[in-house]
């Protein structure tokens, strides 16, 4: 009756946390392990931190390697999810924790990542208006970006309650996970350690349209982005400010109305009490996203902030959430609230 | 059914993990929390990790307070635990973080605390020769300490198997949070951050009788202990470089076998396999310990290296470990063995 | 011939940077130091880094003590420095490192500080247009604080040149030794390694209407700011992310032009090439300030990044810069150009 | 009349630190600055730091390049230094940062690294007796490895003054910097940040016989040293924990009147007054070496702590000191003394 899963990918920071998490969930029994240039190797010297699986020998992403699991995730390099998809029956639930199937504008999708679009999947973010009825019974999940999850949590409620005019200034800061294992100079911890600087400046992040889709689709008209990321000396966590002039009339108590109503039924965003603002080191290794919101009287703009852990919220627990809802488990099965602290 | 706990220190960083722990154990339901200076505080103002218990309010650390409770953790400042635990009936189960009740020297108690010794409980290290049998049925437990967690169990299997002189050389790097939550200038994020440093130099610390306490039963005779603890620039996390010469004819063969043997059915000590080193990066939040050795023939020393979380198996994880075997409960239940990492 | 310096605040952050900064300066000799709770102490047990002046110790911040300088350095919380400015002739250079004399409009001083404004001295940021006159033969300066320090240079050229609307929203990240060496519990090490929280959100953050005096100036108009400060998990440096609506018709190479014209001939500000982006990291110890800036045309804004080392070009640096130029000396005399990387 | 210095390996850590201090060398022009792979790009890309060289280009590391200067500075991997070396006259003063020239026993070098002995040249560790008359005048200098330099200073008054037994057991932990910029997955910031690990455990390392070689120097019989090396969650510093057992009869006041002694007129080494202790965070980008030793009565041991900067005394700063003895400059010229801090 247990769950069997896979995952595609597993020497990675993605796959790594797919399996912190599926260790703990009730329901799902671990199942192949897949590596490119690290198959054959054993998952304890790649992925210390697991002690269960320090046996476990990494197998080749191959369909043979994949078939006959009910849940596939895909935790590769964007661009190579559609290809093993094809390969996995329409009966298996493939979650995949990459970009391809994320956006539902072929030309945003060419512009950004330079390739064909591959298609659009059911979008697991289950907290936005609608997608948890398209989550049910789902057999194939497109993961949200990182970004746009912190983003899309920090200002949805100003957008669905009409409060903010449709052009959104953020600048997030994350966490060096973010930017994946490949090594390369720039994210030595010699370079990162003690240093913030930014990248992808000027609109060239790929999270940028995901995150107009999310917040178009609340606010019913299209929203522009100004998108900064920063990268912060620290393993995981994204902080993301995001602000949006706010509508004539817009008071403090009606923007906190909204984002109390917003939110008064999620399991895993936490809107804090007023004056407690969000700190990316209280929800590490958590499913816990941390909001909260300012009317900034003299500026004349909505100040939203929210914290997620990137690889567990951002990704990873977020990809589990959505696997509770498509195979009908309850959304919060296996997915930790409690942050590791300090 | 379920064993209600109470948590006397519940701001605390110790307080804390004892909690984050609670909320993941199957048999616990969580009672009174109580504080000194912070009580009616709010628990999410002070452990914003724990989302759960974020409007729970801190009582004050009296005894109508913790009463009725089945199990009572302490975590509380030095010298303050046992007026607490004679208010407790001896059906209750004390579990005392601090260090009051660890030696049994009361000499060397007077000698590095400058109190009176206020007596002797079973000790919380199931790894202990006979502590396990000592720890069952026990309704007074006190857990050791963090650097000694770690360097038993770095060097209890060279001493039980008789390898090792009896003067061991240790240096230990800490997380900042062994050092508590108390605001002192040399803990500022701005003087550790970047640096590291020595402390209690020349066997001034605390800790330094408890491990040739232990290290003294291992081996069946005294065994001095030079201890060095430095200050590392990392919230959490023990390494513990832990050597001792080498007896007459001894060989990496025997060295590995010894620990090997030793650990083969500990479920929280992981011995690694040959060529791979402890990280406390690899361990956090986990209950596990890491444990590498090797021989260094030009010196004629077994070097062994530990790796625990110091607030996990150092602290709370211990205390928990040790709370189920009092109660006959499973040893590992609720307990993660998996770290955050990276 | 030489100058003779005094340091009121010696033991503190921005005390220590001036001190450093001064053993440099070929000019200066060092004078009489002060403190406050420190007094009496060796300088040794307070700033270890400053090997050169451990045996020399601080002195009460009295007016018989800071008497006979040529030159004296306020390092002191608000509100001191009036009191101590009075006591000391008009002969004598006073460099306030605080907030006192910074602004201009005792409207917004009492808005924000919540004291009678005790005036405005000449601003010690020689980039503004006309201040470097200003400083020329002062005998009263106001330092900048650190943000404005950052932000002001990452946005002047864009309102001076016309390009940008004016309001202005910017985010930025700082080290955490500008919340200064005060013992609090939420910048203890344990809580800020790790994670990155905001404060001041909405607004509230007393360098907010420096930063709008300094944007409308150049702007010639009065400017709007939106600012949220963070704290990052680093000892050192400003990353400022400023964000400003281009005005119509305004072309990337209009704005690279901007820049480039306004910083070709300033010593300390280095607009990086083409695709390089500003890291705290590289300007850690030196007084430069890394620009860099972009347009985003999807989005219609101008976005610049600033880097800067909060102590030194947002503090000490700035304000040695000021005295070289008050005192008729050479602008870049004593201060480091090239960072302590990595 | 200026000194014209060349650097190979200028995009390193090491060749960016020698171009950091001899940019602040009153008497040295820098010419050539070379690259391996890096060659043909500009040094701004390369090492952000140091903004005056941004637009030097790197040139390819040929005997052609590097002739013509009076003193040319090698930062290059172990094994490339005797073959550039053997291209350029005698009259060069050559400063190998490398490791190739620092043993005299060719048995040992080739145990340790298994290539065949390049030579022994003057030993750029002025401290060691005797070392500063052999650097007066030389033309080829061994500048010291980063972990020697911070234990040798913390050993030798030990064992010049006979108060050790010749058995030393080491534990150091080192930032980042010291394994190199080449980008490695286990030098990833988010590997090293929150995470401490040792490697070359059991002798392996290979500054094991360097130390051995000076500590033997000084003790005038041959020392066996166990030194373990760890990795540390910083970009710079070296603390070394230094311990050896006390011969009989060795007092306290002993071991201090020895390190009193033999630092006294020693410009960069700072014994710190009794009761405070080294941190590394105190000596960043300085060539000041702090040491504190104390006598474990109990344990028996003499523990002697030091901290460096390893990229400045630790290697650039060591090789600028011995370059100014050799060239008859004063020892100090042009090297602070003062550290970052915070």
């Amino acid at each position: 009756m247990a769950i069997r899963a896979a995952v595609a990918g597993a020497s990675g920071y993605a796959g790594g946390e797919v399996l912190r998490l599926l260790l703990g969930h009730p329901e799902v029994t671990i199942g192949a392990l897949t590596g490119n240039s690290n198959a054959g190797q054993p998952l304890g010297a790649l992925q210390p931190h697991l002690p269960q699986l320090a046996d476990r020998v990494l197998e080749p992403t191959a369909p043979g390697v994949l078939a006959g699991h009910d849940v596939v995730f895909l935790a590769l390099p964007h661009g190579q999810s559609a290809a093993v998809a094809r390969e996995l029956g329409d009966d298996v639930l493939v979650v995949d924790c990459g970009a391809d199937f994320r956006l539902k504008d072929a030309g945003e999708w060419e512009r950004f990542y330079g390739t064909p679009h591959a298609g659009t999947w059911p979008y697991g973010l289950p907290e936005l208006p609608g997608a948890r009825e398209a989550l049910h019974g789902a057999r194939r999940i497109a993961v949200p970006g990182c970004y746009p999850t912190a983003v899309s949590l920090g200002l949805l409620p100003a957008y669905a309650a009409g409060l903010a005019e449709p052009e959104a200034v953020i600048v997030a800061a994350s966490g060096t996970s973010g930017a994946g294992k490949a090594a390369k100079p720039h994210l030595l911890g010699s370079e990162v350690m003690g240093s913030m600087s930014p990248y992808g400046v000027g609109g060239g992040h790929r999270h940028t349209p995901e995150m107009a889709q999310n917040l178009s689709a609340a606010a019913g008209e299209p929203v522009t982005v100004s998108f900064t990321p920063t990268l912060a000396p620290m393993p995981r966590g994204i902080l993301a400010t995001c602000t949006a002039k706010a509508r004539p009339g817009v008071t403090a108590e009606a923007v906190r109305a909204a984002y109390g109503k917003a939110y008064a039924d999620e399991p895993f965003v936490h809107l804090l009490p007023a004056g407690q603002w969000p700190a990316t080191g209280a929800v590490l290794g958590s499913n816990t996203v941390q909001v909260q919101v300012a009317l900034d009287e003299a500026a004349g703009r909505i100040v939203a902030v929210s914290a997620v852990d990137n690889l567990t919220k951002g990704t990873a627990g977020g990809a589990v959430q959505s696997m509770n809802l498509a195979l009908g488990l309850p959304e919060e099965l296996g997915l930790p609230v409690t942050g590791l602290a300090p």
